[in-house]
C-alpha cells in the first residue's frame, strides 16, 4: 500500500516521538514553516548536512542506523559551535516508501532527538525517481545562552591542541561493516579476527557517533577555537589553522586510539585512519596552557577521554612528528568529496 | 579540471554575491555552523524544501533557472508565514561538477538573495553517484518583528477567502516548457500558438515565481490564516480548512487567470491547473469581511492582483460552485508526491 506524503509525515514524523514539545519551539510540523523563539533572544547556531546513500552511508543500510548517524553528525556540528540543541528539520528524498525502513528511521531519529531534547519541527518529504539514492538533509539549530559560539578562526599561537575520545574509529568502523573507506586497503582490518564486542563498538562508532554536546557546553569558555573531526584530523585541524592564520605541531604518538583499534589495526593503519579517515565526530579544539588541568577535570567529570596532542605555533604549517620528534611527511589529504579519486578506490 | 569541495564553495557560494553581510547574521559560511541573532529577539520562522531533478524541475534545466525557482519557492513559504527574510542555507548534491551550471546556479541564487536581502550563510556540498539526479535542499529563515506568524489553523467561519495574483500559471508554465504536468493532457496548451511574450511569461511563472513577501508583511495583521499555493488551490485551501476545522465555499468563476492562460488554455484546462496544478506560489489567505477594502488597497499599492473567491463556512467541506451556483464535483486531488500515479502520467 502506498502512503501519501501527508500520511507518511503524519505516521512516521509528526509524532510524539519526534515532534515533541519543547520550550523555544512555538510552531512545529504542519504549517508552511516552523517558528522558534530563542531563549532570552540568545544567538542561534545552525548547521546543515546532506547524507547521500552510497556516499555517506552504505547502500541498503537499515533506517535506524542511517537515522542515528544523520542526526548525530549534525548535532556534532552544534557541539563544535558549543551550542545547546533546540530543534531540527529534515528533508528526505526517497525513491520508494518502504514502511520497515521508515519505521526504523523514525525510531532512530526519535532516540537521538529525545536524548538531546531536540525535536523535529519541519521539513520536506519527496519522491525521487526509482533507482536513485536516498538523500537526507538535516539542519540542526542550537542556542548560546551562557557561552558565545566558539569558532575555527580564533586559535592563538601557544594554545594547546586537544582532541576528545579516540580517533580513527569512524573509518575503521566503516571497514568493520565490510566496506572500504576512501583510504583503500591502508587500514587492513581483519574482519574474521574481530570479537563481537569490538565489532559492535566499531560499527557503533560509525553509525552512532556520540555528539560531545555536554562537554562542549562545559568547556566552551575555556576554548579558543573548535571544530569537529568529520574529515580527519589533518583536514579539520587544517581548517582551524587556515581560519586562524596559525600553524601547529602535533605529536602523532599522542593520538588516542580505542581498544578495538589497538587490537585489530596496525600502528600505520590507525594513524592513517585518525589523520585522514574522517567520520570520527570527536572535537578538536585549542585552549591556552593554563586551563589544561581544568579541561582534563571537566572531561573526566563527563567520562570522556581528552588528550593534548600538540600546540599552536606561529606560521601556517601543520607539522606532524613521530616519537623521535622527526617530521612525518605524507602526501595524503583529508577526504574531499570532489577531489579526483585514485583508480581502484 | 575537477574542483574540490572547498574550492567550489569558495568560488561559487562563499562570495560577495551570495554570502553578503546583513544585520542579524553574525557568522556566515566557513565554520561548523552559521550564527544568527534575531532582531530584538523576534520569533524566527524557517522552512525547508527539497527539489529533485526530474521531479521538481526538468532534467538538464539551466542552473540559473533551477536556482531562482529553488530559492523562490522557499521564500514563498516565508511569505505564507508573513516573515521577513533573514538568511538561507543550501545543501547541494551533485553527480558531477559542471562549472557552467554552477556559475548560472550561483548567479540565479544571488539575484534572488539580493532582492530579498537574504544571504547564504551555510550548507553542504556533496557528490552523489554518477547518473543520479541533482538534489537541492534549501532552508530559509525569516523573523517576525511587527507581526505575529499567520498560521493555517486560525481561519474563522465567515472570513473571506482571498488569492493573490493569478492561478494555474505554474502548471501551464511547465507545459509551456514542453513538459507534462501531473495533470497529463488536461491543460492542452498549443505550444505552436504561443507568442514569445506569453511563452516568456509562462516559463517565468514556472522558473521564477514571485514570493509575495512585501504584500504578506503589509497585510499580515489583517489575515486570519495563510498558506502558499504549491499543490493547487484545492489541496492548499484544504490544509487551511483541515487545520482550522472549517469548510469553505468557492465560486470557481472568480478564480483569477493571467492573460497568457486566458489566451491559450480552455476554461476547463485553466480551472484544472488552478485547482490541482500547483506550483503557483501565490498566497491563499482568509480575513474577516470588514477588512476586504483595506486588503484591496494594500494589494493595489503593491501592484498585485487580489481576488476574493469565496468564504469560510462552518463544517469541513470545500464546496466549489460554477457560475450558476451549482456544485462542481471532481475526483481530482491536489498533487501528492507519493500518491499512486495513473498510468501514462
Amino acid at each position: 500500500m502506498s502512503l501519501s506524503e501527508f500520511d507518511t509525515i503524519s505516521q512516521y514524523f509528526n509524532s510524539a516521538k519526534l515532534g515533541f514539545s519543547r520550550s523555544g519551539v512555538s510552531v512545529g510540523i504542519g504549517d508552511d514553516g516552523a517558528v522558534i523563539e530563542s531563549p532570552q533572544g540568545a544567538p542561534i547556531s545552525m548547521s546543515m548536512d546532506l547524507l547521500v546513500e552510497g556516499v555517506h552511508f552504505p547502500v541498503k543500510a537499515e533506517g535506524r542506523h542511517v537515522a542515528s548517524r544523520a542526526l548525530a553528525v549534525n548535532l556534532s556540528d552544534l557541539s563544535a559551535m558549543t551550542a545547546r540543541p533546540l530543534c531540527f528539520t529534515l528533508g528526505l528524498s526517497l525513491p520508494s516508501l518502504d514502511n520497515d525502513w521508515l519505521e526504523g528511521f523514525s525510531e532512530g531519529l526519535s532516540s537521538m532527538a529525545k536524548r538531546f531534547d531536540c525535536p523535529l519541527v519541519g521539513g520536506d518529504l519527496t519522491r525521487s525517481p526509482a533507482g536513485t539514492p536516498i538523500v537526507i538533509a538535516i539542519q540542526v539549530h542550537g542556542y548560546h545562552l551562557d557561552n558565545a559560539p566558539v569558532l575555527r578562526s580564533t586559535a592563538q599561537s601557544g594554545d594547546g591542541v586537544f582532541v576528545t575520545g579516540t580517533l580513527g574509529d569512524g573509518a575503521i568502523g566503516l571497514c568493520s561493516l565490510g566496506l572500504q573507506s576512501h583510504l583503500g586497503s591502508s587500514i587492513a582490518l581483519d574482519l574474521a579476527a574481530l570479537s563481537e564486542e569490538h565489532r559492535a563498538y566499531l560499527s557503533g562508532a560509525y553509525y552512532a557517533p556520540e555528539p560531545r554536546i555536554d562537554f562542549a557546553l562545559a568547556a566552551a569558555s575555556l576554548m579558543t577555537a573548535c571544530i569537529d573531526i568529520s574529515d580527519g584530523l589533518v583536514g579539520d585541524l587544517g581548517h582551524i589553522l587556515a581560519g586562524s592564520g596559525v600553524g601547529a605541531t602535533v605529536n602523532s604518538t599522542l593520538i588516542p586510539y580505542s581498544l578495538a583499534a589497538l587490537a585489530h589495526v596496525s600502528l600505520e593503519g590507525r594513524l592513517q585512519a585518525a589523520l585522514y579517515g574522517g567520520d570520527d565526530y570527536e572535537l578538536c579544539f585549542t585552549a591556552p596552557a593554563h586551563v589544561t588541568e581544568q579541561l582534563y577535570r571537566i572531561a573526566a567529570s563527563h567520562n570522556l577521554g581528552l588528550q593534548k596532542i600538540g600546540e599552536i605555533t606561529p606560521g601556517s604549517k601543520l607539522r606532524l612528528l613521530n616519537g623521535s620528534g622527526i617530521e612525518i611527511l605524507s602526501h595524503n589529504q583529508a577526504y574531499q568529496h570532489f577531489a579526483p579519486r585514485a583508480s581502484g578506490q
